[in-house]
Order: C-alpha cells, then sequence, then structure tokens
C-alpha cells in the first residue's frame, strides 16, 4: 500500500496510526500542504478532492477520508480490531471518533486557518484564539462523554480504537497552538497511554520521513 | 427508540432520514437549538457534549453523533442496507459522507456562525458567504469524486446510502443560504432522486412537528 499524506496533516496522522496498529508496511509519499502541493494537477489525479491522506491500495484503488480510509483498514485486516464488535460499543468509538473528526478539526485546518487571515482579515492574535476556543471546547466535550464510559487504559477500553486514532493527533495539533488542556483528566490519561505505545511513537510527525521540525 | 433532535439541524436531518429509510418508529423529541434549548441542564444529562441529535435506544441507551448512530442503525437493523457489502465500496460511501460531515457541514454550524460574529466581528454579508464558500468548495470536491464512480440513481448505486444522507441536508442548508449549485450535475441528480424517495420527503425539515417555515 501507498499513503499520499503529510507529517503534520493530523488527518493522515489518525491513518499512520491505524496503519502501525495493524503492522501494516506502506510507501509513505509526502504531499507538501503548506507548499501547496496538494492543488497541483499530479495530486488531483490522486484525489479529485484535493485532500490527504490518500490510500493507495496494493490493487490501486485511491480512498480518502481518514476514517473511511480506518474503517476499510480495520474491515480488510481485521487484526487486531480498532472497533469493538458489539454495535452499541462500536457506535460509542464513532461517537468519540467523531467528536474529533467532525466538530474540533474541521474547524483548524489550513484552508479554514487561511480564509480567516485573507478573507475575514482576522488578526494572528484572533486566529489562535479561534483555533484554541474550538480545541477546548471540543475536548471539553470530549472529557464529558468519557466521563460516562467505564474507565479503561484508552479512550474506550484496554486497547487503542479509532478513537484514540482520531485523539491523539487532535492534542498534538492543540499543543503546538498553545490550547488548555487543563481538567481533561481522562482525555489526556488516554493520551498518555497512546504515546507510550509503539504505534503511536511511529506513527507521529517526528517519526515521518517529511517531518521539518 | 427516541430522537433528541430539531427540524433545521443538519445532523439530524441526516439521522430521520437513515430511521424513515429502514421504516423505523420513533418519538420525536424536539430542542429548540436557536433557543439554546441544547445548553439546559436537562439537556446536559441526554447528551454532554450538547449536540443534536441523539439516539434513545428501546434500551435506554443514548448515542450521539450523527454518522455513528446511522452505522449502528444499518448494524442493529440491517434491512434495507445504508453501506455496500463490499469493503472498497463501503470505503466509498463513507468517503463521501465524511466528504460532507467533515469538510463542509462543521463550518457552517449555528456555534460557528454566531463565533463569527459575535467574537470575530464579522458582518452579516461576510458570515453568508463564509456559508456559502465552504458549502460550494465542499461541494464541487464532492461532485469531482462522484464524477469517479460509475453512474448511479443516487450518490452511489441505485439505492439510497449513508452518502445520500449525508449530502439531502447538506443541499437544503446551501438553498437557506443561497448557495451556487451550478455545474454540480451528478451531486444534484443524486439530490432530485432522493427528493422523489418517500423516506427523504418525510425527514425533511417541513415534515417535522417543530417545524416553524
Amino acid at each position: 500500500m501507498k499513503l499520499h499524506n503529510y507529517f503534520r496533516s493530523s488527518a493522515s496522522f489518525r491513518v499512520r496510526i491505524a496503519l502501525a496498529l495493524k503492522g501494516l508496511p506502506y510507501e509513505y509519499l509526502p504531499v507538501h500542504l503548506a507548499k501547496g502541493e496538494h492543488k497541483q494537477p499530479g495530486y488531483a489525479r490522486v484525489s479529485p478532492s484535493l485532500l490527504v491522506p490518500t490510500l493507495e491500495t496494493d490493487g490501486g484503488e485511491r480512498l480518502g477520508q481518514s476514517m473511511a480510509i480506518i474503517e476499510y483498514l480495520d474491515e480488510t485486516h481485521p487484526q487486531p480490531p480498532l472497533l469493538p464488535a458489539d454495535p452499541l460499543a462500536r457506535a460509542r468509538v464513532r461517537a468519540l471518533a467523531q467528536l474529533v473528526a467532525c466538530e474540533i478539526h474541521p474547524l483548524n485546518n489550513l484552508r479554514v486557518l487561511k480564509y480567516l487571515v485573507h478573507d475575514l482579515k482576522v488578526s494572528e492574535d484572533a486566529k489562535n484564539a479561534w483555533y484554541r476556543h474550538w480545541v477546548r471546547e471540543g475536548l471539553l466535550a470530549f472529557e464529558r462523554e468519557l466521563q460516562q464510559l467505564p474507565r479503561g487504559t484508552y479512550c474506550f477500553g484496554d486497547t487503542p480504537t479509532l478513537a484514540d486514532c482520531c485523539l491523539v493527533p487532535q492534542v498534538f495539533n492543540g499543543k503546538r497552538f498553545g490550547a488548555d488542556f487543563s481538567g481533561l483528566d481522562r482525555t489526556m490519561a488516554a493520551f498518555e497511554a497512546c504515546m507510550q505505545h509503539p504505534a503511536f511513537i511511529q506513527a507521529q510527525p517526528s517519526s515521518c520521513p517529511d517531518n521539518e521540525a
């Protein structure tokens, strides 16, 4: 398999974690978002929606959207599972993942920050406040949801799931922008547990070949 | 089952479509977002993340996040299926759904529009331009993705899927704000096909008990 991705992209990071958790080897194909490489004609042929990540299967099929890719990997390479077996538990894990992927991350990605600055003439300070606001509000909601669930090592239970694949990159991004993580006991405990796990360490931005840090 | 939801909420509308497609009866419990009813303590007990929709199962379990709810319904009430059987096809449908739910809708929901106006002091015109911009950009990407797929009656194939559950509410919202739908041939053909289907008609905002239009 091949993964078109960017070291700093949160959605890319999610898929790298899933691939690492499953022990699946892949070719790393960097797409430099900050330089606009995703908008070049070559990449438009890979991803009509001009987004990273894109997974290329061994059969040459190209798949977009990180959560859809992870579910595909889980269906085609079931071990270790990234979703529980029970429908209710699956719904809880998916809801946690979507709380990050549908409520927090979309507000903070590069094209949105650019629109704030270039089109709405928002100051750098106000842009950073926007970023921290949505991370903070979103993770507080995430924490309240976790508090309703039985405590485990990770977000849901004692093995990493799709929820952890989404949470960890979001925490990384929040840290870059100085977000407030106080009072997020369950959330940060899950994050810290993940960061002891080799798959998460292997997938993190600083481990990527295109890392610039 | 019970559905805590709001007639105008796009995410609520997605779940109403899925319930209608599966012919599942449910109690409609309105939560008036514009009046802030989702922020009241009573609703916080229903949804710790203070979001609609929330599905309450017959067993009293409460589930949030519309796509997670729809997958739960699909796993527990498999007929008619809202996802194809093949993993690759499932990934394509989920990616289309997520293109709406992770790339378009989050930028345009009520709390984001409020932040633009109250915190960033953005004008009404600039707020509406923001709305239309993300709908337009997102649906253009959606159209390019559809163009890569075999043509069917709906977004993917000849039966409605999770992708249609997400597309239709987004088009409704875009129409409310006067978004530009030109050149979206496949997208709008799928939308029009959906709006001939009784389940989509039954689920639309104007059919809801709390509708104010």
